[in-house]
């Protein structure tokens, strides 16, 4: 559903100025820049209304590390601060250590808190919270490569060239750091680590079921196609 | 301490677009539009890990009540609603009741949460919470007034702003509403207000000496010219 208000400002250049996200005119695009702006705002206010106000049942101990998490895993140390350094190497070639960086902050750490609220929410130990700290990277930075990989090859359909030889000049990305293959490689290679760390969580007295939505979500990480 | 990097955007157009705050030059004018809007959402979501982190000693309950007060003043019932209103408002002539809308949504409800939060910190009841939103409320309010009135009043060396600029045709104030006389009446009848409501709480058993500041504050804002 469109809102029918005027466009007051159809950009918003200081971000990434997008038209669409997943087929849909973007905030901006519709409501104007200062409302886009505004949204996000309110959005991640609301999580922690959410934690804080909506979560019936849960002990005030447990939602207030789940606001903890939260609150790194989006601010500065997390998303934030992958978002600015991601901005600063616009342009720029970055290095294989420096893209990491950026994808474990900028989307990785809030997928981190995603996995880690549903375990301080079951009052889970030290031991399953730092598996699960690994397992959350593995699938983080999967994720990003196999992004990156369908980036390629989208493209390749799209324009009938060779994947990976028509990759803008301003963004770097697995492939073109790493070659198709080899990133490919590094995405299963890092999926596997990820199931690995939970595995010793998965055996005996019901654990392997309670496993088997993160164990079968890491595999979707590879096997997708969009 | 100016940032020395170089100046990519100089405008922040979406939001009031200020060079000056305080007297210094404003984020958006040193480190750039799309850096001024993240740094905006790191210190909200800093303010959330300052309460579940930075806290000692406060139980896990009351800090959460924090977090909920926090959430539901900064984000779309409180601060972002009062801007979304106040950006929608621009260029329009607008009532009494909006203008009081826009106030207490865009400024009193953080300035609300800071005065509840000391009170749920300290487990207040809810008599003294009840209080303590109308005593928020009225010097919430009184404050808008008398920047208002300053705006008219001061010049913009004494204010750390440019002053006159809340005067421009397009954005309805106090004194333009009201005139000056009455905005200044009614500021001192709101601080009067603010006062009454927490005098019940100010009398015996050194309970005067614990409201004494909130009375002070109170005070300050009707008499400051800055």
């Amino acid at each position: 559903m469109i809102h029918t208000m005027s466009l007051i400002h159809d950009d918003l250049p200081a971000m990434d100025n997008d038209d669409l996200r997943r087929g849909r005119p973007t905030n901006h695009k519709v409501y104007g820049e200062a409302n886009a702006i505004l949204a996000g705002d309110a959005l991640l206010t609301r999580a922690f209304e959410m934690v804080a106000l909506r979560s019936p049942g849960v002990p005030a101990e447990q939602l207030l590390k789940v606001v903890a998490e939260l609150s790194l895993a989006s601010g500065a140390p997390g998303l934030v601060g992958g978002q600015v350094v991601d901005l600063e190497c616009e342009g720029k070639d970055v290095d294989l250590e420096t893209l990491e960086y950026i994808h474990l902050h900028k989307t990785g750490a809030l997928l981190r808190a995603c996995v880690l609220s549903g375990a301080l929410i079951a009052g889970a130990g030290d031991a399953l919270l730092d598996a699960l700290r690994v397992y959350a990277r593995g699938i983080g930075l999967a994720f990003q490569i196999i992004d990156d990989i369908l980036d390629v090859t989208a493209s390749s359909e799209v324009l009938g060239k060779t994947a990976g030889k028509d990759l803008t000049a301003d963004k770097t990305t697995y492939p073109k750091l790493l070659g198709l293959e080899e990133s490919r490689r590094r995405a299963d290679a890092l999926v596997a680590e990820a199931k690995a760390a939970i595995a010793p969580f998965a055996t005996g007295d019901g654990s392997a079921l309670k496993a088997a939505p993160l164990l079968a979500l890491a595999d979707y990480i590879t096997s997708r196609d969009r």
